[in-house]
């Protein structure tokens, strides 16, 4: 690639990459940024949850809870432009981790008792 | 809140949760809407990446940058104090969902010329 389209500091391996993707590439890196604190911040939420269930004796996983975010989170999607389909797996994917988190949560509630 | 432990608007379904775990669920649901949002976003940006490629004869994927994205996500994730390894799935699950958009859009462009 020539001088017109060189790469810049979001390609830092030096490759070259014409102008207009290493600037959609600075876009993305600063969403992944933002999309890895948000979801930190989600599990430290997720984490008090699991310590709440395991405190009330609730269990780990709840189907109803979890169908009225599908739904939610399918309409939020549409709205906005993201494929609805890719929402629902999404929080499908979260949501495995929270339960293993909460499961883990509870079994160590139970060997305090 | 009233009685100390009812279902609030986080649970329409009128199930009774600990107050707690209610104010805990707004908080989710409110960085769902968040992160479906700027998931949007990505998806807009890599769409252009991907009519970028598409114009430039540049493959869908890019082994290099991504190596760079996971070592950079993972370091983030460790700083904000989520999982690495959970980071690194995540981007992994965006990425591929990334690449069949990008194939797609090379599929239209091979289709044009």
């Amino acid at each position: 690639m020539n001088d017109a389209q060189v790469a810049g500091p979001a390609d830092p391996a030096g490759v070259d990459v014409p102008a207009e993707l290493a600037e959609a590439r600075r876009t993305i890196d600063n969403i992944d940024a933002a999309l890895v604190h948000i979801l930190a911040e989600r599990f430290r939420c997720t984490q008090r949850v699991g310590h709440i269930k395991a405190a009330f004796g609730l269990p780990p996983a709840d189907p109803a809870r979890e169908a009225r975010q599908v739904e939610r989170l399918r309409a939020l999607a549409a709205q906005s432009g993201l494929d609805p389909d890719f929402a629902e797996t999404f929080l499908a994917f979260m949501v495995t981790e929270v339960i293993r988190h909460h499961e883990a949560i509870r079994a160590e509630y139970r060997s305090d008792s």
